[in-house]
């Protein structure tokens, strides 16, 4: 037992959970033994169009996959709506919990979550691939590099997308609908650029957060657009921008005393196999301002296993630790997870107010 | 006469005149007739330490340089605070005018030097030199291309830098003394911001300006850093964020429907004779998102003059069509100017009303 990978029960045939299939079997500590739709004919024909195992097993109903014994954990890249149901009978039947983001609709829902996957010793962790990529550790050493950084100062990140090929998605897309998705583009989008906010100050949560004017949101009250606008006690500031209604663009920007970081791909490389971001420190205008002095320098790191796969790796790791040593779950994922819950909270909740501030409180 | 190049004065020899001075040597169609300051050895030494023509005048005083009927046009690079009076003058001497920005303080002085101006038929200009280097006008063309770019939704603009190496800047230096340059980094740096946003919008007044949470005063009340956000009637929205506390950053990122712009020296160049920005049309993530379709392309374009020499050469076009041909000074210029102004205004309304929404009103 100690040999066998986690084995992983897919819940639900959702577009993303072609990739994070794949990225189970590019893991070399994971593998998918079953897979469950509500309906067994799609579980059957996601099995064949995904290549899995032939031995993987096909459920008709999540409650079989739940009731397998042979499944470690499960992956869930349900609608958020639903998290909270399938979320908490996935840790009370002892499986672990890699789920998509959002994790919950709200941060109530989010402490439900995490309640119950404590409770019964499961590991949970939130499905933000960019976090894991061998890039994002490179470019979190340069910002907390004193010299070459010196102290972060200001970060702008944005993910935006315009589904301009599919007229449809505003109408039949699971991410625009209040029953499913009801964050909209905060909870499908926002949560990259609070992620990548967080990730940069270290997970410190801000103080006050002021979602701006200029929001915009469907007919059903889903936000379809929003940006706002984060500040520490020490000064720090952030500002993240979320949308269905601009063209595809996903930047970070961090600024610090002595240094900054581009990076205009952060969500997905755009190369799998290779993935870069440009880092200036202490360029100043040249004499008559000529030009820079030094110049920025780009950055490439060559990966050999996917950004997602690098996230099961790690997850099934901490599953087999678990599982094979008796160890205790890791805590510093569902922390990381539930600040971002919690900002994504604040910002709705500064919407709903009319773009007053809104104070975070408590950790 | 007709073949004589525009004779400038250069009033004052803040660093800033270096560069320019270069510009108006390099110019085809302009050159140096007389430099000013309050001190004539300090006068007389920048001429020699900028190599200019042996026969340029050298004067001891504002007043004589306006004096002289041998002089078309007057660069002036004085601290703001000084602006309305010299640019007055300067404009009753019949001397046309290219001025350091911001051009005033507010736009109540703004329009007192622009009456000053048109009642004397003289042409005036702000020495914003990024809009007019020839990538500025490439990029724009992609912002006006309604296939690859489609109707722009947002813009986010940056610039900032800190003087770590000259801890005196904060003590001593004119941008930041009340007195001198009372609007601090959002008019030294804020200013190209909020230029930027304009210049992508076609020059449109958004509706409202609200300053971010979070704005730095130094203890005399001068703005070390602020963020604002801007929107407008049709739903288009900006950021933009100067500063003296953070590493130099000088970022444009305007995003459409279909297109992206993202270009990081948009105030100067990484190098002088050839300039970049990157693009992006109606990409997306690939099947099983391993990568982006297509790749994000990035323009270069040469130049033949540095951007501020093209800044003096369409400068000195329209005085020379003024002196040559009775042409009426050009209104373009002013009117941007006058724009950017207004908004700066706003965002420091707001700062003062504690980050209240300005309307701005009127154009």
């Amino acid at each position: 037992m100690a040999d066998t990978p986690v084995r992983f029960g897919i819940m639900g045939c959702a577009f993303i959970a072609s990739k994070v299939s794949r990225a189970i079997l590019l893991a070399p500590n994971a593998t998918i033994s079953a897979v469950a739709s509500r309906s067994i004919d799609k579980a059957a024909d996601f099995t064949k169009a995904n290549g899995f195992p032939p031995e993987t097993k096909i459920y008709g109903s999540y409650e079989s996959l739940l009731d397998d014994p042979d499944i470690d954990a499960v992956y869930m890249p349900l609608p958020t709506s639903l998290h909270l149901k399938w979320a908490v009978l996935t840790a009370q039947k002892k499986k672990h919990l890699l789920t998509e983001k959002p994790v919950a609709l709200n941060a109530g829902e989010f402490d439900e979550i995490v309640k119950a996957c404590e409770e019964n010793g499961v590991q949970i962790m939130d499905g933000t691939f960019w976090v894991h990529h061998p890039r994002t550790h490179k470019m979190k050493q340069f910002l907390e590099d004193k010299e070459l950084f010196g102290e972060l100062k200001t970060i702008n990140s944005c993910f935006t997308y315009f589904p301009y090929a599919y007229p449809e998605f505003f109408k039949d897309n699971i991410r625009v609908k209040p029953d499913l998705d009801a964050l909209g583009a905060l909870g499908d989008a926002g949560w990259y650029g609070v992620r990548s906010i967080l990730w940069a100050t270290d997970y410190a949560l801000p103080k006050t957060v002021t979602a701006l004017r200029g929001a915009v949101l469907s007919e059903a009250g889903v936000i379809l657009d929003c940006r706002a606008s984060l500040e520490w006690e020490d000064g720090k500031t952030a500002t993240f921008h979320c949308s269905f209604l601009s063209n595809l663009t996903t930047d970070i920007t961090a600024i610090g005393t002595y240094g900054t970081l581009h990076v205009t791909d952060f969500i997905i490389p755009y190369q799998e196999h290779e993935a870069s971001y440009t880092t200036s420190s202490r360029s100043i205008f040249k004499q008559l301002f000529t030009g820079w002095a030094p110049l920025p320098s780009e950055h490439a790191v060559t990966v050999d296993l996917p950004q997602e796969a690098c996230m099961v790796r790690e997850f099934a790791d901490l599953v087999l630790n678990i599982r094979n040593n008796g160890a205790q779950p890791d805590k510093k994922w569902p922390a990381i997870s539930r600040k971002t819950q919690l900002v994504l909270d604040s910002v709705k909740a500064s919407i709903d107010k009319g773009f007053e501030p809104v104070e975070i409180v408590g950790e």
